[in-house]
């Protein structure tokens, strides 16, 4: 295996995520042309379209933590291989896509099929840093000089994407709890915590 | 706190930032299909869209500057926290809905509530720079070797926030004055100066 | 010749990979308007749009190929000449295109014009990066200290163009056969390894 | 004045312009929906639309050109001064509004209008390059160590404003040239070549 830095993968990535993170304004956009021509007031742009406003922060805070996983993944890692590679452009497809989910989140809100195909997106996305994850752990030569990624740190990533699995599920079983079921994310910190006590280490992020 | 470099999160930053400052020509290209249908001149691209063109050049400087400001910031950040990560994270997204805010301004003009709407995405932008000025004062260890934020600079920064809520403010008394309330982002420097008259230090903007 | 580091370069069609690559979702988020207005079921977005659906996958995967193309020369290259510059200015025209392309299949399937549009702009991305690998093999002074491009490495590069121009004449011969003939991409490889049996050098591409 | 390094103003300048060229492509992708509803030919989406295609062509050459007259000016930069900075800004504003400029030729082709706004804009953009080389040249502390521009090298850029400036006036006064005008960029090499033989130097361009 022939070592390569990630720099450019990482910059590419970037790139990617900050467009379609500014592509999600773009439905909010299109509300101003159709209430001119309907000779709306301005203030219904607001109060009219509030399931494509909610959309539109839900997916904007959905893409800015997933960013950060990424970014706080790759702040380790110092090469990648073929299978990094791959597995960052099913990622990358899955950032992609936000904003076309996003969209049927604005028209359709809480609609059983929609709330599905957003949360499991966002599965695929987490399914994604779970296995970049695990083959940076199998493979200690990616890690920077000195590194580990630590116990609470695979608690905390594989949790994530066990829990959006969760959510998937839960909305299976009963609908009516839709996008609240993201709320899960909140708990694999808490029971990485109780696992793993120990402080944070320079290899850990800290919470 | 593990230290870490701000690269990836400025260069985020920028991407994002470029992209919103490139959308706002997006309205302008949607008046040339409309008016080759309504077999129009192609002069009145500019003379019947005024008020598409002053919005479009009004964001265009709102973003720069904006930019500006946390291009001035971060040239002395050298480790950012969380703290910072997720202020910028807020930030960002009051770039993102510009797009959004000028297709208002472009749509209604000097309607109240779109005036508002625009000036108050304009003070969350500059109140997360002021946020981030205060953190970074906060924990010099977040600073480059040997730089300190001057009290012109702190003077400047938050003055612009003041000044812009300010505006606000005005707007909602005497709704008349409108966008020319911006024009109040001109007092801060002028006071920093006579407030701080020493030269500028490496660590302060050179005005 | 002066010497010029790519990196700007190399940045510079990151960014506009990037771009392209992100507005392939532009015309699945057109879907959700139209649903909403025609009152249609929210997973009609996914069945009733299968052509975009697979027009979008197949470019994302076209695109993504074409980067990591580009990036797996370009990380042995040190520094450029105008050939250089203006080749990858007509392999970005390639890229820029694809978002059009993509929307033709999208909208025409498996017609004999939009397959042999969208097999052709890959003929001509393709076509770059085996100029741009000849002009860098024959200029050494291109290449990083210590490294030369294998033989294997020609084989796959050239062998990529040429089995395009034979998708290209091959739908032209037979249009039944469509998209199905980019599958002629898998040939060069086990060519290329057939010829080339020898285990891969630093300067080769690890398989 | 405090030496700036221009790094992430290039950077920042580079999306931009990235992004520009890219939403270039964006009329292109609009001919499908229409001709999918009108049950056109797949072909006469080029047949059909040629004066879309050329000028997407014509724009892509042309801001790809003004790009690498950035990129050569900036690879001799090592600081920046707020003039910089600020021409800089209206550079990029008349990178950003060629996508409208573009739309309105290929939706008004020859028209003299048309012709003088995408030809003024191009004008704005060629002595915004003017401008920050002069200001480079007025201050040698902007330019990388034992390097200085070259008189070839001033012909050239000032050459460049002035031929485009000579067209924006050739088309007042005989509206037939129209876009051909924009042919007398072919002069300005010429003429620096002939008052400059010398060779090129490590400051100058090689040509």
């Amino acid at each position: 295996m022939t070592e390569k830095s990630p720099e450019r993968l990482v910059f590419f990535t970037d790139a990617v995520v900050a467009i379609a993170l500014t592509l999600l304004v773009l439905p909010l956009t299109e509300i101003v042309p159709e209430l001119v021509a309907a000779h709306g007031e301005p203030i219904e742009a607001i109060t009219r379209n509030q399931p494509k406003i909610w959309s539109f922060l839900l997916s904007f805070a959905v893409i800015g933590r997933q960013w950060f996983g990424h970014h706080r993944l790759f702040e380790h890692v110092r090469a990648y291989t073929q299978t990094l590679m791959l597995t960052n452009m099913v990622w990358l497809l899955s950032v992609i896509v936000m904003p076309f989910a996003t969209q049927l989140v604005g028209g359709f809100g809480t609609d059983e099929f929609t709330c599905l195909l957003y949360i499991g997106t966002i599965v695929v996305n987490s399914g994604c840093i779970s296995l970049m994850t695990l083959a940076v752990r199998a493979n200690p030569k990616l890690l920077k000089e000195g590194e580990r990624l630590s116990g609470r740190w695979m608690y905390n990533t594989l949790g994530t994407t066990i829990s959006m699995l969760a959510a998937f599920v839960l909305v299976l079983l009963v609908p009516a709890v839709n996008y609240y079921s993201l709320l899960l994310l909140l708990v694999p910190p808490v029971v990485a915590r109780l696992v793993h006590p120990e402080p944070a280490k320079p290899t850990q992020l800290s919470e």
